[in-house]
């Protein structure tokens, strides 16, 4: 087991009536501006709960934050925050909505040009305190310290990270996800299963627990993720995928153990440039990523194949084959196409992908460094359209 | 799931080394009070490695917290602290200094009677800060706001808690485990699995992920803990322990779900009345608490046989037969005698047991409050000696 560091000061409200909780969580002289996207909180009566809840406070709105939220719109929030004179922050949403706060939250004490918390990573001294009432579980961004910030004028979409940007609390109501269209209730099952094979699926270290709690997350996903679809107003199942989902990326798994991000990173790329989906472009690279650096991480995939998947096939390599087929059924059973010509993307992506990843500095990707822009030109070229041929989609050959 | 609320404020220090990080996690002006217990500490070499961590900082030492540490001692330690104007506390030891650190933590600014805050659960308005630097894996007690108290006189042995209790950071560094002896590895390791069982053992709601990190935690302790007491110094080894023990009682399991805690309370009054080591207490009582709730608990039970034994009969009363005599030979694969017989304790410790149950309000124990001084008698009954004669020892009939 690697040494770490592991503290997660986010306070969690979880289950069902929570919001009414936010009362006793945010001073009653709080200047709040609530953050939230496209509406949906709205339509389904999560917007006027959060209201309600914070009744008799002075309370401003900034909705409109994207998905992939950008910079642009950010900075028009941090420029109300000013005028305002916000000192609380509340996002209302998802995963995106509650980056952007992070963003918010960081930019409006920032004295330099607050791009440069993404593009450098230049360090905070301060941040102003915020909430997050989830309503779609996926990116666990309500209990961890990283945010994935897009500048649209350019095409970037990168992570900045700061101790100073967990949320003060985060209230996980599970009805809030009932009406989530199937799409994003996919996505999200597909996000927080890729997250668990970042921090999983590298070298063995002997961290048994880890490797044991990661396992069961996934385990988890693999069992609920499909009743969610199927009956999505099943209470259980929506509050078992969004615990799980927060679990997934609060750093505890990560304590201790050596972490990959080669496909978040290449993944970002194609969301910048051809606007697919997060978990989209986790579904296409995650079979890539397996079979390209299936040497590498052999003694992982073959765990992965037995606990995981409970493949009992008594060769090792035939398990693997089959732990990454078994992936690759996972996310297109939950509707998620694996291939890139399923998004009408071909070819000539691949060296616009690179030179991206190449601008952004993303040269040795990997729990090993060893993800160099030759690599992952094999692995796009993998997820282009399935080869029959092989007998298994995508298989190492 | 049941709702919850989850903060955990603790911050992990995690690995060899890290005892050295001290210096950055205790203010320079601090006047610190170090506690611990009967001396291993000095033997092995923890307590130098603090002393010079701490160099330059006022420093007193406060020796002698015994394992099930007592108001009576404690209360010398409040009188010291009061006497030297002491603000920063260091437990350095096992779960008994970091108890008996909590309730100094919390009776130096108490202003009435300290022995209120175990008996009468008289809330908190303060408590001192303190950390930990762990050398005996086994409570959680360095990740959780609990602690047990005993009062010598009257032979009360009782837990207390607040949110005010949590140390601010604690140290694990698995090498300070390497010297400890057999008896204490294996306590421990028995201690981890039942704090897992209190929290698992119950009734099913549904708890998917709470579920698999449980049987992970529990796992991994039927896997490494035998490795301990083969291979003492064999640092995953004792890092998993170390990690699992704080794992399984930090609150995290426990989100969510109904709780039990019938055979920590037996086991407190056999402690406070004959001794036994609070292991020791655990490994004799659950098997007992398994058959006598075998109807209350049956699918859990079930599940607990499947996931975590890999039992695979078909029959479920067979597989839960399979799975108490797994828990038993597991505890006495450790070396911890599983019937009161084998420490010298005989029938007539039941009226006593039950006198002080009742005594202490324990009266309506378990996850359903069905656990009266009637079925406790019955447990305790179970324990006295194996039966034989019925093929499966304390099987319930």
């Amino acid at each position: 087991m690697q040494n770490f560091s592991f503290r997660n000061p986010t306070k969690i409200l979880f289950g069902k009536g929570q919001i009414g909780s936010l009362d006793g969580e945010i001073p009653t002289n709080a200047r709040v501006m609530i953050t939230y996207g496209g509406g949906s909180v709205k339509k389904n009566g999560v917007l006027d709960q959060v209201r309600a809840a914070l009744g008799g406070r002075t309370v401003l709105e900034f909705p409109g934050i994207e998905p992939n939220p950008t910079y642009e719109t950010l900075m028009r929030a941090v420029e109300l925050a000013h005028r305002e004179d916000i000192d609380f922050l509340l996002a209302v949403g998802g995963g995106s909505v509650a980056d952007g706060t992070k963003f918010i939250a960081a930019a409006i004490p920032f004295k330099e040009e607050p791009w440069d918390i993404v593009a450098e990573g230049t360090p905070l001294s301060e941040a102003i305190p915020f909430g997050v009432v989830l309503t779609l579980p996926a990116t666990g961004s309500e209990m961890n310290s990283v945010a994935v910030i897009t500048r649209q004028a350019t095409r970037d979409k990168l992570p900045f990270s700061s101790v100073l940007v967990y949320p003060r609390f985060s209230i996980l109501d599970p009805t809030t996800t009932y009406s989530l269209p199937a799409r994003q209730t996919a996505n999200g099952v597909v996000d927080a299963f890729a997250h668990v094979l970042e921090q999983y699926l590298t070298y063995p270290v002997n961290a048994a627990v880890q490797d044991r709690f990661a396992e069961g997350l996934m385990l988890t996903l693999i069992e609920e993720g499909p009743k969610a679809l199927a009956a999505p107003e099943d209470y259980d199942v929506r509050a078992n995928i969004m615990w799980t989902a927060t679990l997934a990326l609060n750093g505890l798994i990560a304590a201790g153990v050596p972490e990959d991000w080669t496909t978040h990173m290449i993944g970002h790329e194609l969301t910048a440039l051809y606007g697919l989906d997060h978990a989209q472009t986790l579904a296409v690279l995650y079979p890539a990523t397996m079979a390209v650096c299936r040497a590498g991480k052999r003694g992982k995939l073959v765990q992965y194949a037995r606990r995981v998947w409970g493949i009992d096939n008594p060769s090792d390599e035939a398990a693997i084959d089959e732990a990454i087929a078994c992936t690759r059924d996972f996310f297109e059973s939950l509707g998620v196409p694996t291939y890139l010509a399923d998004y009408g993307i071909e070819a000539n992506a691949i060296p616009q992908v690179i030179d991206q990843l190449r601008r952004h500095g993303m040269v040795a990707l990997g729990e090993r460094k060893d993800v160099t822009p030759g690599v992952a030109e094999q692995m796009i070229a993998l997820c282009l359209k399935a080869d029959r041929s092989t007998g298994l989609n995508a298989r190492a050959t």
